[in-house]
């Protein structure tokens, strides 16, 4: 399907989907960079690829697909670099979880001809890194596009069967509404996650060893996803800034809402509460984007 | 080890501990009691017990281990009805997700000679009912236990060696120490989940569609907790309204702080939350209250 894809960083995503494009024949080599050199050893040592390198100018040369797997703060200093040296009909793409932000550092160094075809893939897990990724992990998730408005149909179709080979149902989307979409989906999540697990371990010690210990009431499913990579989600929160801050307000009135409600024993206002929630919940596991069985499947064969 | 067990209520909790006790053979008879006949029906058709009652006087009546299995408002009116009914040497326990309060609902009602030790099993799922009940929900979980203080050894080694053979680990703690550290490890985390999927819910439909979709990127984990039975959680917080209310303080404080590290782009203050947090997960995993594969296992065996 495509002659050369170069993956400049080899993190969850990046890894996850060399593993796949490899499993599924989708390109005939495979180029790595990465900034450190431990990272490239690391992807090296796994085989991920079939080249690698310390210079994105070196991995873009020739590639027909072309994808950023970095933090979007550094997109900004990579396509400065990489920019000059892409090729003619080859597809730019990334895969960070903000899109307004990453095509305003993209576009301007994406000469005439590379087709800009920024992409979310909204799958992942709570571990980072280049071992941490697998080729099934995009299988049954979204992939979000935001192509640029004068991009051929020809290219965004060969990104969506791209996407759509790895196991993934491919989306077009406005940028500025993916952002809003996902700042309330994931990062006002991400957030309000790190955030209690953050008042958690600003207790005292012993406290905290008894939050540990009976975690399983609740608390433990936080902590999943305040376990996420924190460089990416710094980035996420500085590049997403208007969207999160406008949820973050409704959230934060609809909390104030609650405590007034549990501060005057208002019992009728928080069972009306309690019992809307439960249709979103039905509404994503009809829609087969999460497990029916109790507690996630997690004690599932254990006993 | 008890000739005979009354269980007054038989939702998720109560109809658990009957199967367990049953497959253990930890009492003689199991007598059920519930306050609406249809829930009596449900009871009778799964098998749970061995004698089935509208009437709580009737179900304690020579019981020697009593347990209330029914949302915590509801204690006042139910010991004001069994109080002069229970035996001389019973145990007379609970299951509720609160114990200062319920201590002193109880408290009033409970005759000389009958040993009050109200209890907390640290288990359950999001499903509610008689149906969502298995034999295995308290191995390897905590069960909490506030026993009165002038409640004799042999009757908290009693109760204690019923909840080891039904597979928890038990610790004893005063009801008030309890109610604080449940209210973070617990009440908080449903109180923020419910807030969140409000919030969603708030939203208009279109976008409220999209965020069913999208919802693996993070909120999905959200909805699980948020799906709990909504009169046991309105009761938790008018119950223990002022452990709430201070966890709450301290956690909307955070908040506040995080949302100006994001408005004014406070990147390093950021990175370093997101960064401590991640020890707190590592402590869960460590302590055998979470399993450590990613997305909580929810994808094993999927592909």
């Amino acid at each position: 399907m495509f002659e050369k894809l170069a993956l400049i960083g080899i993190g969850l995503i990046g890894s996850s989907i060399a593993r796949a494009t490899r499993l599924k024949g989708l390109a005939k080599t495979i180029a790595i960079s990465t900034r450190r050199q431990e990272t490239l050893d690391e992807a090296r040592a796994l085989g991920l690829g079939d080249s690698y390198t310390l210079d994105p100018i070196e991995a873009v040369k020739h590639a027909d697909l072309v994808i950023l797997c970095i933090p979007v703060q550094s997109y900004g200093p990579v396509m400065e670099q990489i920019g000059p040296y892409l090729e003619p009909g080859a597809i730019l793409s990334d895969v960070g979880s903000v899109k307004g932000y990453v095509f305003r550092q993209m576009e301007p160094h994406t000469p005439k001809g590379v087709h800009l075809i920024p992409g979310h893939p909204i799958a992942g897990t709570e571990h980072s890194g280049p071992a941490a990724g697998f080729p099934e992990l995009f299988i049954n998730r979204w992939c979000v596009l935001t192509p640029g408005k004068t991009v051929p149909a020809e290219a965004i179709a060969r990104l969506t069967a791209f996407w759509s080979d790895l196991g993934s149902n491919v989306e077009l989307m406005e940028p500025t509404h993916h952002d809003m979409v996902l700042a309330i989906t994931s990062h006002i999540p991400h957030l309000v996650a790190y955030n209690i697990v953050g008042t958690v371990s600003d207790l005292e010690q012993a406290t905290q060893s008894e939050v540990i210990k009976f975690s399983a009431s609740g608390f433990r499913d936080f902590t999943r996803i305040a376990a996420s990579d924190p460089t990416m989600w710094r980035d996420i929160f500085v590049a997403n800034k208007d969207a999160v801050l406008e949820m973050l307000g409704r959230f934060t009135e609809d909390l104030q809402a609650m405590s007034r409600a549990i501060r005057w024993g208002d019992a009728d206002t928080l069972h009306a509460h309690f019992t809307r929630t439960r249709a979103i919940r039905r509404g994503i596991v009809a829609a087969g984007q999460e497990s029916a069985e109790p507690n996630f499947g997690r004690d599932r064969g254990k006993h």
